[in-house]
């Protein structure tokens, strides 16, 4: 594995190696971890908005004892808007870097990209495409939380149609054993037909469900998405808004030993009080986002060796 | 103290332990600096412009061996433009930087911030309320260039209203004795009362004034500040703007033992040419930029350790 | 040379000693040259867009074990949405930093910047002026690729009125003895009087031209260059938009021996198909974009030192 553009590229061997990783960065004393990755430089090419993902790649990289080179909006100020490729801008970038993560408005960008690249392309979230390193810490935080990836049974909520983390996160799941999936989602947001297919390939479990709360006490994780206003119509996000929500009232159907999960940043879909998501061991997206900073230490080591 | 919010926090103790490590900074050789914050990770949190803030807390934090994740518009490229609250993209930032200045357009952002940080959160300008780090490298730059900050009279000029960082130096000027203040505002644009009441409690002397002139020969300090363009009407703006100016004529008004400061950026309240600016031991504006530089060194070591 | 503000500034000397450090820092172990800057901080100051100049800057001061503070869009995230003066700007920038790296969308920005900075100041492209390091990369890749600098026949194609690139490169072309230069641009876009009677002052030959297949077999290298669209009217934009293009019929009037070289970023002027870009000798742009790394590598630690 050069690149990491599909979450379909990470099998199981690799997945636990990075898991392993992830634990011994976590443990590990700070000082220790600076001669790691010393003297490289990371490119973080963002052509979209983004917090967790840039962030977190950032501060991995500088823990390691990396360096980086940043644009947190390259869509305006690079020299995207004098018309240049994807692909001109990354030969050019991959003489400067020894990795990329890039974030773009447009499916495939990443791939463009690693087809010309010197040094391993990170696809930071590709348009409506995928969002590898999500699903990575995903999986990593379930089998963190619950302690096992097989024999899992996991609600998607929310838009589905437009949804790049989730995406990535069938095609990870489908690497296991005794997975089944529930889809909920607003009818005009549905899974596309091209995961449900994959999924049906693989022999994984899976359906579609419209009433969340039927479903909440029956499954070991509920994974809420936000719903994606700038990529969907006006009126698809009026119809989807707001349909999905876990409060204070539903938050209880969740099983005591399930986890409430989402990618962030989640808007009105989740509607907890301050004490229940400091508190309660089922809240489990905070956590989540920390495990993304030590996954992607892991994996960085892993492409720069 | 654990983060810095508001000046009041800061008492005399840590005030002048800040300006003596701020001076053992400044003389002290370079390299040997580099291991003070090694291997730690500021977060520089920007939602509204700034040149001076960010570029100064940034150096601060390299010079002392540290590494920075940065965002200069956090308003636009942060995950905010999808709605996330200020309290979520901190519990998140602060998994990965071990400390946070946050500049923001809301009153009372950094005390929100604060609430929910793992790590400290500095205030770098919150709307109309504060700048805490500002105020500091005020008095640091009072007392290197008067050598006391004790009985002091000082003109604070332009608009009052809306900055943020007249109110932060009001609250610290109050933690010493002898202190008289003059403000100098347009009618429309005074002190408010909050402040005047904090004063008068604290039994610190002060009146206001609408001619600078007049003023100018009897201070040992002149604080000029900008009108506030952004923050304000523009009918406000088009009755403050140009009304108190300094420039050649009435600048000898001004004592030769006393200092004309200013936060900067200025624009047309200080017109004078360059040989002044360059030459004239009153104008102090330009050392009290620089003072920021090791003022902040100081106070970064400081909530770090 | 304390500034690098216009390429004239630069002699022989300073260039074949700047080209040997060049080649010195390409076959450098990485590890060894981490010293070589450590603990400078580099400021990168861009109001205007970039992707190469900015990268390749932060890129070579990283590598050199040096520190960057950065920003990217200073026109609207700076000081200067308040209306601060470029000079004031750059007074307190010159306090945190070691070394300041502009782009700004006016001519002559770069010198009023140095006139007041204390630290060296170079000229990342200032309006219509120059682009001085992108002229110290070029005739480095000449240098290179051809082994002379000296007895040179050039093309400099494409917009010549407002390409501040090619300014630059006309004046470091002027130091060498049996240069050729053949302007080729839309009768609209031409290159500006001053060049041409400093090139007549310098006795450097050179000719104007309309027609592009014409010249290609005669000179030695074909510098292609953008029509500046942000830059020019909508009808001279019009007038000359793809009136000069390199594609795989013309490509071939090239001679093996010369080269294709092109100041990036390129649009519909360059189209040629991928497996030429790749393996085609003749092709040097991409080449020449990784130059400028290393010859701002250089270029660093002589301003530093």
């Amino acid at each position: 594995m050069e690149h990491l553009l599909e979450s379909q590229q990470l099998d199981k061997e690799i997945l636990f190696d990075l898991f392993k990783k992830a634990e011994e960065y976590r443990k590990s004393p700070r000082e220790k971890l600076l001669s790691e990755l010393k003297g490289k430089i990371l490119a973080t090419l963002f052509y979209e908005p983004s917090t967790r993902t840039r962030f977190s790649f950032e501060s991995a990289m500088l823990k390691l004892g990396g360096e980086v080179i940043s644009t947190e909006n390259a869509k305006e100020f690079s020299s995207a808007v004098k018309g240049e490729s994807i692909e001109d801008t990354i030969r050019i970038i991959s003489c400067y870097a020894d990795c990329i993560v890039m974030r773009h408005y447009e499916d495939g960008a990443a791939k463009r990209a690693a087809q010309v690249s010197k040094v391993p392309v990170i696809n930071g979230g590709d348009g409506k495409g995928q969002h590898p390193t999500q699903a990575l810490l995903d999986v990593y935080t379930i089998y963190k939380e619950l302690g096992r990836l097989d024999n899992l049974k996991i609600a998607i909520v929310g838009d589905l149609s437009s949804g790049r983390t989730v995406r990535s996160l069938c095609y990870l799941l489908s690497k296991f054993s005794g997975i089944e999936i529930i889809f909920v989602s607003p009818s005009n947001l549905r899974m596309k037909d091209d995961i449900k297919n994959y999924l049906a390939e693989k022999g994984i479990k899976f359906r579609e469900e419209e009433e969340l709360n039927k479903i909440l006490g029956e499954v070991d994780i509920v994974y809420m998405t936000r719903i994606q206003k700038e990529r969907i119509s006006q009126e698809d996000y009026e119809k989807a808004k707001g349909k999905f929500v876990i409060n204070s009232e539903n938050f209880n159907l969740i099983k005591k030993s399930s986890r409430l999960m989402h990618p962030l940043p989640h808007v009105e879909e989740i509607d907890l009080p301050v004490e229940i998501e400091q508190q309660d061991a089922r809240v489990a997206y905070f956590r989540q986002a920390e495990n993304g900073l030590y996954i992607r230490m892991a994996l960085l080591k892993f492409l720069l060796e």
